[in-house]
């Protein structure tokens, strides 16, 4: 694969946008992708997470996550770009399709 | 926990059709319930079958399953009871909750 | 990917054999790979089988397995190829790497 | 179950100590055990995270945990106890056991 060229937060969360997608926001202090996902219960996050691991392993393009029982709270960057790329508009989508109909709403 | 109670797959079978659940059937050579599950593809398929492992842990009762690709054949009895015990039930139901809106239609 | 070549169950057991691998055999009726594995319990069992999902979907090739608590039963082909290839010789060894130091002696 | 009783980050350290496992300290700001855990890769990673789940829907106790690729930071402590109790310590131990023979030495 090529090296992923940076785009930047700013228009990461536009592409998001545009998709429909929402809870996105950027992070402070680096140029990273950062959302909260809350889920029925801890099987039911784990789930997903395993989902989204597979996903990861295909894109090889990996998440910093944080999870503790319901909740999981990503952050997305692309080392190899120093910054936010398409690659982790890619991986936020295909967290939204894993999550569809699976959230609880807050 | 108490020794389970046998039912058998008969009434194990009324159990979940007055749920609504739908695709059960009994197998022909012992007494016990199957289904085959479909998924998108295999991180959809894999996805359940990891939620459905952390409820087997809780429930300490497991399936026997086998797994090629989106597909997932499930077999559900309980051995301390030699058949169909309300625990196959319960699994069954959990199983039917965590595939509601991840199936494909067959 | 190009297309797989079929190398065959016999070679592949060579293949195996070569790196010092045991408890492979060829399936009787088509051209497959198979062993039995046994863990420690389920929880290792299907941490394992979280871990070859992982391999699988970097590979794009998937096993047949089928689960019940301890033990794991695969069944490797390569559908592209119809019989046995290159591909499942390198999941048979990822599964045994994965393996190693998790295995119940039987 | 019963309610668990507090016993403090330097106790549970003890206990630790004395089943010879390494590399746990208390954490700065409230009561709970962190440590670092470092893998071969993703896949090993979260094949150990998913064992620790299973674990921990058994045990209804639930670890705080953070991965980035082969890295997990867990943090145990017990809501129900304002601190760190015995469910941790207990926790501890299936980590390390699940670990063993999958870490990177660091």
């Amino acid at each position: 694969m090529s090296r992923p060229e940076r785009i930047g937060a700013a228009r990461a969360l536009e592409a998001l946008a545009a998709e429909g997608v929402r809870g996105w926001s950027a992070q402070d202090d680096r140029d990273a992708l950062k959302k909260t996902f809350r889920f029925r219960d801890f099987s039911a996050a784990f789930a997903w997470m395993t989902e989204i691991a597979l996903v990861a392993e295909r894109l090889d393009h990996h998440p910093e996550w944080f999870n503790v029982y319901d909740r999981v709270e990503v952050t997305l960057t692309t080392h190899d770009a120093q910054g936010v790329s398409e690659r982790d508009v890619a991986l936020a989508l295909s967290m939204e399709r894993a999550a569809l109909g699976r959230l609880v709403r807050t």
